[in-house]
């Protein structure tokens, strides 16, 4: 089967993946939401912080008691005792009197500012104040972190270690994220054996499976391989059959070369209600990789090759994972922007992802196949070179993807 | 007590991080290798690949055979049958010859390089070419991509997806690598509660524990998180003392800011054979941050507000963590420079590291104050800004470090 047209990256993430369905949404504790994504906003059930609080060490004062105040000319105020941490103080501030507050200190009704800790001294009943103060200097009113009832986190976002934080500050006990797919990858080839196995005659170890399940893992539910399958349509398609129920996304892994590897696309289109929905696309490495569909249950075909697997795992089946869960942010975005540390070539009219060596504030490019491993294991990125270009300049700068 | 002579980022990554010795070592399978890292160089097994190997699918040739072929005017080549794809070959190439021959496929005796098949046609017992190829084009020569004997995975290297495929490519089944720490975080704070208690009169949810042990996790054998703690140095010495066999690396958290947290730093200076190494770094936000060590064993104070104790374990606990398992590259580095969309003013004489929001191909800081979390949430990555600097102006390119 020669390759029909080919898919560019952007419309499989514009159309293509808009095909599926997200999974549905599933109650858990914060504790475990780590690395979910939330499916409803989240919206503040308290102000942060809910009393006034002082965000230094220092002084409780009223800002209009300060004008004026340098260190040989200190203001003095009336030293009336001290606000402990943890308590709500029973001491108001007047005019002319001043006390003593901590980090995170509840500003005694009277005071409106801190003045800081170096910029005052305590001489016997009195504080000489060396500095003045503004209005609301030092102190964090009620709600100015976090506002009750406004949005903290959206629906689609990422739950990361910050966001944990934050739903613990607000004493959310439990959060509605979408549910991580069950993912399956079933790798494919006459000429592939297991890895604790020694192969002989061209035949060589699978890998690709597992590299991939690695790289996907943390945002599945599970991630598994089956074991290889040879490279008969009616043994795929049996396989396919059997697994089908219990995976919300199927991976077929080195199925999909140009010459050898139709039988994949054959099996799954021998299934009712199926869909190849493109074969071929038209980024490098990684251009074998199709999509399909059997009755609305995505299917990714990934290239045989390490370096095309690889990419194509990067490009399509990590963002697809997102995907179905919701993701606000599931495109790869580059991490920034490096400059080449030398000319690069490319051809034009397809998008080419260069495996890259980070050193300093310069990328170099690893020259290799797609056939290569030993790239993918030195490289700390990606670079993106767009298909209307021919190569990248050295000291240009390009997108970089951090691996 | 007052900050001492505050320690610079540098110096406490080549000074301080030595006082500690790194962690043993274990055997592993390689498929729980994941995220450890090597404590032995890896050489390569095998060649790889281990026979010469066609890149492409299409015919075998001598090169010399294909000189000056053209569409117009093929060179003829008799076609001779075809390698299958995990075999080693029985048929050999003679001059004026050809045979078909998969990617993966093993080069016949007498081939030297592959035409590929969009250059080439089979025509009854013929095939035309119609382009030359040079001597060894499209073939991957016998330890091309690993030479048997190099070195694959250097000592201090961290296990990825990618390390796993080298691996099992070669067949290795089990690979030496660090141990990962066991790691306890102590909150300490008379103003603390636990997250799922309501708090009154000033009292505040603890946080800082749960996203320091969420953002280390990976890299530590447990991160785990001891109940608050109250602001006793008798408390926290019993403590300290009741957990420090069990655990690599001690966290406290919230008892080292300037007024309220030296009863921390007492507590440990009370056991026999302890120091603490420095009081304070001159980088904002994160200051107050200690290094300290009892009877070889490193203990790091982080601040209280999420800010900086969030700045700090990034700075300073991930890098340590890495340190003890003997990564080769434990210092934090930019992820790629970003342009700013805006001024970004900061004060000379400290490192500054500002939270970001990163939108398309420029960032834009969240201005917040140290104690403010939300910002936290907001943000997509930390820029630095250098010591020497007086802020960032608009456009000016700043290292980027994604979260």
């Amino acid at each position: 089967m020669e390759f029909l047209r080919l898919a560019c990256r952007e419309e499989i993430y514009k159309t293509y993946f808009h095909l599926f369905k997200p999974l549905g949404s599933k109650q858990v504790s914060v504790f475990e939401a780590y690395k979910h994504f939330a499916s409803k906003d989240v919206y503040a059930t308290e102000n942060i912080p809910y009393f006034p609080r002082s965000s230094v060490d220092g002084f409780a004062v009223k800002a209009s008691n300060t004008v004026g105040a340098t260190p040989s000319s200190p203001v003095l105020l009336r030293f009336v005792g001290e606000v402990s941490m943890a308590e709500r103080p029973k001491l108001t501030i007047s005019t002319g009197e001043t006390c003593r507050i901590w980090t995170g200190g509840w500003i005694p009704d009277g005071a409106d500012s801190v003045v800081m800790l170096e910029d005052a001294n305590i001489v016997g009943e009195f504080v000489e104040i060396y500095s003045p103060c503004a209005t609301g200097e030092n102190v964090l009113q009620i709600g100015d972190d976090v506002r009750q009832g406004g949005l903290v986190i959206s629906k689609g976002k990422e739950i990361r270690a910050q966001e944990i934080g934050m739903l613990n500050a607000l004493g959310i006990q439990e959060i509605e994220v979408a549910r991580k797919p069950r993912v399956l990858i079933i790798p494919t080839g006459n000429e592939l054996v297991e890895p604790w196995q020694v192969p002989e005659n061209g035949k060589i170890r699978e890998i690709n499976s597992f590299i991939v399940t690695f790289l996907i893992k943390n945002y599945c539910e599970v991630a598994e391989r089956h074991p290889v399958v040879r490279d008969d349509q009616k043994v795929l398609f049996e396989v396919i059959k059997s697994v089908f129920a219990a995976y919300d996304l199927l991976l077929l892994s080195g199925g999909s070369s140009k010459g050898a590897g139709d039988f994949a696309v054959r099996a799954i289109e021998e299934f009712e209600d199926s869909e190849v929905l493109f074969h071929g696309v038209r980024v490098s490495p990684g251009k074998p990789t199709f999509f399909a569909k059997i009755k609305e249950k995505p299917i990714i075909g990934l290239p045989g090759h390490p370096g095309s697997c690889f990419v194509s795992n990067y490009l399509f089946v990590l963002p697809l994972v997102k995907y179905l869960q919701g993701a606000l942010e599931f495109v790869p975005s580059p991490s920034g922007f490096i400059k080449a540390g030398t000319d690069i070539p490319s051809k034009a009219g397809r998008e080419e992802w260069v495996r890259v060596i980070k050193v300093n504030s310069n990328i170099t490019p690893l020259f290799s196949e797609s056939a290569i491993l030993s790239s993918l294991v030195n490289a700390s990125g990606l670079i993106r070179i767009p298909e209307n270009k021919e190569g990248i300049h050295k000291g240009e700068e390009v997108e970089f993807y951090e691996l």
